[in-house]
């Protein structure tokens, strides 16, 4: 009987969880929270489905690139589900506080600087690849097309903060170096070197690093 | 040839404007910069289509609802074209600065509370026009549903501002009130009377208000 | 055993229902009927799933506002699930029966006269909220653009009927007046005064009346 | 001169009926009325672009397959450009009015019996090719899944009449005997043998009658 | 309590393969296997359900038509779910192998050819109906719109073999002839006759052999 | 005069070459050709518009990765616009041959080796970075989910050859080595050092390589 449960239960958290990501670009009703409880419905919906606080908060940026991504997406707010919008903020470190090269596979992402002072920039595809880069001041906005690598740099001296939209509820996060140099398993070594044009050995010694 | 000049003009115009806006739902390639200007393409885009300031610039909110709006959409920001979001903040006056009820037909919106504390809240389709509603503080965090019903009104003693991240690049605004009070020409009186239960000089005088 | 029997109901109505509306955009298979029956499946659709019969009969309209809209979405025919398409027809009393101010969230409308006389109309939205109406007589067409507020009016003396297509499974309605002055819990009166340009009072006595 | 103005005819010809068809699944504004007119624009929409009449008249049906269809498409309406619906009006002689076996290539269908008794029906993909079919009768409604092959056939002894609302503004008729059999220039005969299973000269003798 | 494990699998497998096909248009996360077992999830994905194998060898093609084909879609490769692409491979006959003509009702078709001449083509829709066809030879890659009646028909003496790629993980085939004529159950012969201008005996002969 | 047939000529190249791109997600009419020439038309349509050769010829693949991409998309074949899918070959040289790490940010991929033997991977987003694998022999297909980062290398010791469809009429590529380190111009090197945890003045040297 219990194992029957429990075999239910897994199916509650495998399907809900598969349903929760299932029709970004456009609702087929007013919202259908995501849900990991099987008495749930859209009837059920409470503000607090639509809500998420503490976005206001200074994160702290010790950490390897100097940088903190909050994200509001529909894993944090299950009241976007299928609404095809998410939000994040960014701390960056005094003098170099970095979010690097990443990629958002699902989403183009326009970006506010609330404080400091940020270079930004993203590379278009092949064959240009084009470095379309600006310096950014508090209420600078810029767009990041969806699926082109780019970054943001604070190049002052203070903490800086920016605060973004993107056009998916789950746009998904792929930070350049730690995808290609620590990714699990790791990459066959030869490839990487071969790729970034690096001697096999340096290679090895930045994957043991990531 | 002036003649011709201009309906070349005129023409160039009238199809640009038209096709700035034709593709929503997923992009045909990097980016698709918006232009009014025959020779512009996508290899000559530079980072100023990208970019747009002046958003931490508290705007007068001196009006009949207190309450300022400043959109970076396509029209502001040619390099949104195609890729499905757009920004805006809003500044509310102290005590009572209301964004009016109003819609967007084209986007689901993620707001984030920077400064004061608002009253928030949407009302869900027919049958139930349930209002779902909340006290947000900085930090704070809500999404309205596309297409439904939706204000933010300032409950606070000071001015109010927010950020709002929206799921389209040319969300659309619809204000109720105006929309409805305020067409231009005037919705038949009797019908706004039966509509809203109200005396047929009363709308009469509220259509003279708007 | 029984709990755990209803339990699993429950479980299977909460995804089943979510299920319902996961995709409008583009079917990936014939159809996807709709199912509340755990043993359903495509391969035993059946014709009466696709199927709904009594669009033909005048309804009553002696109510408030003299009109009936009796729909065929995939509430009433599963079969229409991921189709992206929907139907209704509307009776309108004589000498004034209308379909007050209303928006369809999720789609467009083409509305045909098969009876009767009809002034309808739809107002774009800000900031120039331009009123496009028409007086249809039978086998006149229009048109209404997802999202924006439209309304029929029987300006003739006869009852009128109309037939329409939107093009989604689940169209959603939102009735201006209702979901502003009739939402449950009611919107804050001083919120409707300031949007509407109307008295407090005036407010509490229309939010009574819906 | 006047090569150059035939010129840019042509070439606004040319580009606006290109641009016409440019974004069924998500409109980017209110509407975008198709126009061959350069001066045109989404300002100076009026309401006859969203307007078409005639739809209540029986039509001729003394034709092969004793059947008539009044499409209500952006070609016939400039207003349902980007909007994804539109509408067609189907008479059928009595006693065996048919609408052959068609696909629609991008729409979905609902239709409605305004008058009359019509045996309709739609058959599945492959392996299961099942035909699910009906009788219906005035007010009954069924839909069509996009794609698939359907008919509907007049089995009484009076006129009948349709009403339908597809899922595209220009959703395409593919009438399979037509398509496969009176193509320009015609299909291999052997390879309509084979795949109908008839003697080549039976094929070349049906090529001929269509 | 096996009545209940019954009940529980046959709920799994309707609504396991009713999700598997819940959202073609765009991803909401990396990917989402598509399973028949309770226990899965995307965290457990592994290389297989990216993996299909054996495309390489040559099918058997002693059937009706002569050609036989070989699909890698959701069905057989469960990580194609929600990515919007799938593959087949097609085997040909020498003189005469015919991939009869059919429709994708979900996806256009890129097709290239491996080995031998075909001579492919496809018809375009209402009122044009034009062939636009092909001679094709090894290298040589073509295009068949979504949902337009299309065909491969080896003209060579050799064996032919095409790979295609395909623009949905569900394509869906209809295969004309055998839709038309060999439905389950048969459509009323009255119409086919009609619709083919055949006789009605010869319809019926026809539907015996499909 | 000449002027302005040069502007009108320009016009055409940009208003022409933006069309071509502009609506992936379904198409509105059979097919849309895209055209750089103002007198085209989709009447005109021909079967060379959907034709491309050359497809079995071995590519030379002595270039620095050892390997060639041969795409098919809107560029090389103007028949595939609106329609949703390309295709491309892909020659490998013996002992290394790398298709390096790169994203199409607008596409799913699914490959079909014909010929050697394949190493290919893919890396999950962040956090988990999870590396699926493969060894792929004639014959195998493998899936390249929507903007993950990819690659493919020949471990066998003869050429090795594949074929692969994507879901976008024009994909994009984004080779990560290449846009990361060999942008035009350079991304800062302070921010690559910290990125990929360099010394700066390897960062240095690598930029000078790409």
């Amino acid at each position: 009987m219990e194992a029957l449960q429990i075999f239910v239960a897994i199916f509650i958290l495998a399907l809900a969880s598969s349903f929760t990501f299932a029709s970004d670009p456009s609702p087929l009703q007013d919202f259908c929270v995501a849900i990991n409880d099987p008495n749930g419905s859209a009837k059920l919906a409470k503000a607090d489905d639509f809500y998420f606080s503490g976005l206001h908060i200074h994160k702290n940026t010790s950490n390897t690139f100097g940088s903190t991504v909050t994200p509001v997406n529909v894993a944090q707010m299950p009241g976007l589900n299928t609404l095809g919008i998410s939000m994040v903020r960014i701390d960056y470190a005094p003098n170099g506080g970095l979010n690097p090269p990443h990629t958002h596979p699902r989403a183009s992402e326009v970006l506010v600087v609330l404080e400091g002072t940020l270079h930004v920039g993203f590379v278009t595809s092949n064959p240009d690849n084009r470095l379309i880069s600006k310096v950014l001041y508090p209420g600078d906005v810029f767009v990041f097309p969806v699926g082109l690598i780019h970054f943001q740099y604070n190049i002052g001296n203070t903490y800086a903060v920016a605060s973004a939209g993107l056009s998916s509820e789950n746009p998904g996060v792929i930070t350049i170096a730690n995808a290609v140099f620590g990714s699990n398993p790791s990459i066959n070594a030869d490839i990487l070197a071969k790729a970034f044009n690096l001697e096999r050995k340096m290679v090895k010694n930045l994957q043991s690093k990531f």
